[in-house]
């Protein structure tokens, strides 16, 4: 039993994963992804999303965003964000690192994201500065979100529309992409590029793989050169990538990703449902993918320390914990955690 | 029966190195390199090498040269390498990027190697020009070389005395390391620390691994943090470095990683035996590790094509080809390769 | 008669300042900043601030901050700063482009002015993410501020103390130095180096020169040579160095650069007074320096503008426009103004 | 008497370039190159070109040579030149910093040239190497070159002929354009964008200006907001443009730019005269604008030096000195200089 709720980035591999590295481990392949499992990609993921998908591999989600944004972005680029984004917070520039230079620009929101109106406000206050300000030529939503919500296609949609009418590229950062379409309940196409957007970072890592993204373009063929320019500059070729390739075909084969992901949601929601029946604990968030943030007093995350269940104290909030489900989280492990946060009042 | 001999990057992984990984899929375990493997490299590789060693995990040889030469030289600093050199010819820019426009400046030298006397004279023609040009800064040796040849232990002392003398910090593309090591019958630590290496990019991928090499730092713990920032920056901290680690630490486990490049080595030494008895074909350079450059004339190469022989045909050059031996190169595979030599004059 | 206050940077060059730049026209000098001016550049500094100053003189303001902070920030620090300094919303990104992808972050503020206790707040908020985030490594004081407000020396002092306790480097974007030390009515010294600034923007293009700026570094010679090559990547090193040279040293002689300012201050002082007696008009910020934030109704905006005179609507604020007074405006020019915004209720 | 011939860069600035400074120092102007004499550029050039020309002031040739190949290469691509190039040799990594790491390669030559089938043979050589290696994107041209000779139309249009179907951009750095144009006889359109150049450096700083060079784009007025674009990020948008745009047009203006030159070259030639009579002086290089490159015994460049004569002694090369003439160089210096040369053997 591990009563590890930290975060998904230390689950362990899922067993298919596991069978699929062992299976593309037989005899010599082409070097720097011009493998047979490699080749494949292209055509698993446009049957996937249903239509052409460019798919870029890569070991991490972070250098998947950065590609991402590098690739539609100039020097003196901007790119909006929630103020909570990972590629703001959390990737040490990254993004700047690749784009040369490039700014973030946090746009305000609520429950981890921001909406259409908003977006428009800030970039028009925004322009206008010629040469003397950076130019706003990109945004990125995170779905889902790093406050455990989810964006209805819909409301990407509306994000996606003042996007386009504002000449900005759209990219989303899927570390947790299956856990929202799970959620959902809708096709990838659907909260993806039939909302408009343009790149995606579909993750893996995080959902039952070893370290394997795809950065996928959708329908934007001509980007795949400079992406992979991008990515050998980085250091991003593995000369192996029949490894990372095989991760991704297996995660995705038989829908695996979202039977991965819904075991982990499911978790999170009997979590989110027995504090909503606790009498002083409640959620900071609602409750859409695999997180739950526990708002409670300081003295019941020290007794759920105290029992050996493992959580993210929030930095700086002493009222405040993240707690993560993964794809290896049992009903047993959840179980433990709901009636140890019910036994403190 | 695969007669693939076009690149070591082609082989399969070790049973070794896969068990492994199989070992370390077990329960959850801290992410971003702060996991039980990932924290016993430094003790394991100090025992290795028989001093203190610090190490930074990474998923490719590229990115540890970057980052190795991009934690010592500043962007107006330039780097002398070989100019058979794979970070001159085969990274596009990695260096450069990491190391914000360092520049890499050739040495001319033979059979892939350059001496201490033209690293001599070249940097101190380079020197005197204050601001308006490049300061050098650094040095990098491929171990072995970009031709299949070693360097000597005295060889590198030399270069590294003259390197010391410049102020110029000393790197090794250690990319082949294993086959060099092999080769020379001495320690890791005589072809390395002791003879003035201070950085050090150790390839395992090559050799029987997925995905891995470990840059090391020889007793300098104070460039573990630059080296550190540089990785996250590149989107090089993999949030589950524990394959990575499970990999390196399986690599070194029980000397695996010589055992393996003794195999590539004798075979690459059986088909220069085989060439060295060849009415017409000879040999390039000295086959030293497992890296075999074959001269002959064009009908030749023809003729082992359209026997199923996969090899490189040298760019440029029709009288020229490389054979690269692996871990897993049969004696069977290679005995055909001789004997399909042989039947062609 | 110009009736133009839009903006310092648009008035012309100071007699004297035109004189010197004819003077040191006479025969050939040393090219590369190693003529018989620039030499005397770093005495002539130290002279003027008490105490030991390298200087590097540069022709814009711009990448004199863009030097300053990337000489003492790494690529993956972050320089905090107000939310309305020009490094973060006017220079389009040359810090960052100098810096290698540092991040600039804004901290909260009154009338242009963030404080000490503001600073630590942010700062330690952002602090204690190891390598997933920018590390602060410096900040950066505007003097005059952007609303044309100045810093006491003890409030510099207090921001200073902040910075020194976390480590971080203390600039000051002094475009408007000679503004804020009339005002002050202290010296030069006193408002940097023994508040605790360590580097300078020294500006003197607003203030009577043609295109010069001279970045002083206080008490650190070491700094000299990572600064002059950063000069010289960005293009900066003039081979004809002699002009801005000669133009700085006149600059300072015999107070010139006091004297221009305390003009174009009279000035502001004047227009101030004038908003004060005015039944509608009001002022926005207090005025202290050469700037002046008008917070008026649009139609005395307008009132204004189809009487000729000249002044920047700020942008996205119809109730709001900045009026610059320089070295050159005259008595005259500032009493006809005044006399028109009378004439509007 | 100066008997100063280390460099054109020593020389003072020009009456006629003096005057138009201070006829320019009338009242206020518009800021950031927005001013009523910067937007004369474009027509003055078009003009002078005799076709349409996007003129970008700057104030060094570093800088201008930096945005022009930065606006034509991406990160992974690399710019051919000359072995002897100033943006090679002299400009300490600005076109690698402003091209975010670009790469420079040398193309070997003779008189300081390149021809047109040693740059076909070498980018062919280093093409085909996807993204491993740096792609071929453009080539720069030196003229006159740093050997003092000058391309004749016909070979820089062979050059360019090669260039245009390797998909290259050509740039040329017109540092002495001047003295290369009146060595030729030819208009300034015959040995630039009629030969095939894309982008000049046109140099004005050595030739009679203080701090002046214009890149021009050649019929590609869509280059223009990227050059505007890197110019403020590099900090070399002065706000008081209009001191830089008066050099530029009094430097043109009546064909100034042609009488300052032809002085200069004037007195090279006089010089070259003399060494060719000289028993046991000779030239390194043909003769043909500003520069004379002597090749001479040690004794004799000491007697020059005793004589109070100052020039370069070439770097490494004890039997050669470098000897520039400028616009300012009178008859009589030169004289002087012949007979001191003359009275040693």
């Amino acid at each position: 039993m591990e009563l590890n709720f930290r975060s998904d980035n230390e689950s362990p591999a899922a067993a298919q994963i596991m069978d699929a590295l062992a299976a593309a481990n037989t005899g010599t392949a082409w070097a720097y992804a011009e493998d047979h499992l490699s080749s494949k990609l292209d055509q698993a993921f446009s049957a996937l999303f249903d239509t052409d998908v460019s798919v870029i591999p890569v070991s991490t989600g972070t250098v998947a965003n950065s590609i991402a944004l590098a690739s539609c972005t100039p020097a003196w680029g901007s790119v909006y964000c929630s103020g909570s984004a990972h590629i703001l917070n959390d990737e040490s520039g990254a993004p700047e690192f690749y784009g040369n230079g490039l700014r973030l620009v946090a746009v305000d929101g609520i429950d981890g994201k921001y909406n259409a109106q908003d977006l428009n406000t800030l970039v028009r206050q925004n322009e206008g500065h010629g040469v003397h300000s950076y130019q706003p030529t990109a945004i990125s939503l995170t779905q889902s979100t790093e406050a455990g919500t989810v964006y209805t296609p819909d409301e990407i949609g509306s994000i996606s529309e003042v996007a386009r009418n504002l000449n900005l590229a759209i990219h989303m950062d899927g570390a947790r992409f299956a856990n929202a379409v799970c959620h959902l309940g809708c096709t990838p196409a659907e909260t993806s590029w039939q909302a408009g957007v343009q790149m995606l970072s579909f993750g893996a890592s995080k959902n039952g793989c070893l370290g394997a993204e795809a950065l996928l373009y959708f329908n934007q063929p001509e980007k795949r050169e400079h992406a992979e320019r991008l990515r050998k500059r980085g250091g991003h070729l593995l000369s192996k990538m029949r490894y990372v390739s095989a991760q991704l075909l297996a995660y995705i084969e038989g829908d695996l990703w979202l039977t991965l992901a819904s075991q982990a949601n499911r978790q999170a929601a009997a979590f989110a449902a027995a504090i909503k029946q606790h009498p002083s604990a409640r959620l900071e968030f609602p409750v859409e993918a695999n997180e739950v943030f526990l708002n409670w007093h300081a003295d019941g995350f020290t007794h759920l320390a105290d029992q050996g269940i493992q959580f993210l104290n929030w930095p700086g909030r002493d009222d405040l914990a993240r707690f993560v489900f993964s794809h290896c989280t049992s009903d047993e492990e959840t179980r433990i955690l709901c009636t140890t946060l019910g036994a403190q009042e």
